[in-house]
């Protein structure tokens, strides 16, 4: 049995948002806190910020901060999980921020830092649409595409903490140019932002779309997943072909890492996923099927939507934390 | 030390020739012996072919079969290492073969089987152009392209078995047709089967090539790997052209793995390699660079060719032998 007080938070922190949970040692979310980040703040204001939403969220779990057994957080960037710095987080404007050891002189407990798409493959793998698989590969379609490898239930993390980094495969050699400066990577395909950029040229070349129209209407400057979903319902042709294009090329990235990693499962989350489901993985499954090598795996590979939805990293940062702590 | 008779026979089962190295305890090469195989071949008939080549190959080394401490042999096809079975090996017309249980009939001595790339990596790994790496990537470019993955000193199978099928990432959606039936893969644009093809359209187009007169001459129906090297010391321009254009993809195929893996070392293997060495490294290398979404990485990450040559399989075979013995 875990002990009463074997209390984790974990922190999901994000360019626009942090969100902290306190996580017992059944895997119970005992609260949740969350508040807006900006990109003006200076690090040592936002950490303060981190410091004072991980004890919200303790004292509502009813426990003092010294009765938390570990912090652990998902930051938007590379980390070097061993020392705890986060190398750079472009949406944050950190750059080599020692996560760990500031959070820990104002807390006095122990931190873990890992990068947010890790901890949320983690979150998957452990706590949700991964769950019972032996190797599992997660995706996150959002503004970007992010990638985490589990296996044999933990992180593959390669030899500097960095591996994963699947939305910068290139699977269309001479294709657009991705906000990394190269062509043809997967994330200039079929991110979000691919597909915004898809949808306006689009109309640019005279076709009629109620995008930007929604866009409009609820005050949003980017096209959000929840526009993507409305404008789908509604039937929008240039939405439909745009988010089509994106499928075929996700369909193709699973087939490309199932091909030459043979999980057993992939995992795909994001905002999209969390708005569509089966609408958006479905045809996600079909074309990766059919770009498989290996005909077997048409019947072994299960290829799902997230489940864990915007708790996906605060949750898997605290199963990596157990990991991390049952080592030391 | 190592038992004076720590001998394990190493065999590479190719589709054109088999190759047996008898390799004690410091791995040094005690005896090579070589036949050729051939497709019209009854599994049954190879096998006992295999056998007679393991024997003789012990002999060399002045020992008795039931002296040798194993025999592991790397197959040309997808095998289930487990039970020993090759489930298909279309260079040699087989499927699913009871390799290991036939052999060990034969010899009575354990009987260790796996992928012939797979091995490939492993031999690179331990005694070739891999040593002193942490996680290593193996790419082997000839008829077609293999990979294999090693991570902390182990190949990285996956869930079945399966990893490493690295030569069918699609890295140009809608290019050209692969063997596997699907466009676009790094094997139907960088492998030298696509170069042949590619010569030979460029000829069909009116642009001059000596290198059809040097197979002509040679009597090769292939473009073998000495032949490219012919004409590109001949400074044939088509087959420049294409070459340049193969590297460029293959260093796309790099940076690919490089980014999603993280692995500090890749080694590039196979017949061009031993031919062209850094004259086929080098500007591999330079695209990879060039396709690095970790800028560190150009530091971190050597891109090597292999050292082994043709001995890689049968040394890789010998070393994953050690390992499983060591685990039973």
């Amino acid at each position: 049995m875990p002990r009463t007080k074997d209390v984790i938070v974990g922190v999901d922190l994000g360019g626009t948002s942090l969100r902290a949970l306190a996580v017992n040692g059944r895997n119970e979310i005992l609260a949740m806190e969350k508040i807006p980040t900006n990109k003006a703040q200076r690090p040592s204001r936002l950490i303060a910020d981190i410091a004072g939403v991980v004890e919200e969220a303790a004292r509502t779990a009813g426990l003092k901060i010294r009765e938390v057994r570990a912090v652990s957080v998902g930051a938007p960037g590379p980390t070097d999980p061993v020392r705890g710095i986060v190398h750079k987080a472009p949406n944050l404007g950190w750059h080599e921020v020692a996560l760990a050891s500031a959070l820990k002189a104002l807390l006095h407990v122990p931190v873990v830092v890992d990068n947010d798409v890790h901890v949320g493959g983690i979150g998957e793998y452990a706590l949700g649409a991964g769950r019972g698989a032996k190797d599992m590969v997660a995706i996150f379609v959002g503004t970007g595409i992010g990638g985490a490898i589990i296996s044999g239930g933990r992180l593959y993390d390669g030899s500097s903490g960095g591996a994963g980094e699947i939305g910068h495969m290139v699977i269309a050699v001479d294709g657009p140019v991705c906000g990394c400066g190269h062509r043809g990577c997967v994330e200039a395909l079929a991110s979000r932002t691919a597909m915004e950029r898809e949808v306006r040229a689009a109309i640019k070349n005279g076709r009629k779309s109620i995008v930007l129209k929604i866009m409009r209407e609820t005050h949003h400057e980017r096209m959000t997943s929840s526009i993507v979903a409305r404008a789908l319902k509604k039937n929008d042709k240039v939405m439909r072909k745009v988010m089509q294009n994106a499928q075929h090329y996700l369909g193709i990235l699973v087939a490309n890492v199932v091909n030459l990693l043979d999980p057993d499962r992939v995992v795909i989350g994001g905002g999209i996923n969390e708005r569509l489901g089966e609408e958006f993985v479905g045809p996600i499954r079909a074309t990766a099927y059919e770009y498989f090598l290996r005909p077997k795996d048409v019947h072994r590979v299960r290829i799902v939507g997230g489940t864990l939805g915007d708790n996906a990293g605060a949750l898997g940062a605290v199963v990596l934390a157990r990991q991390r702590l049952r080592e030391v």
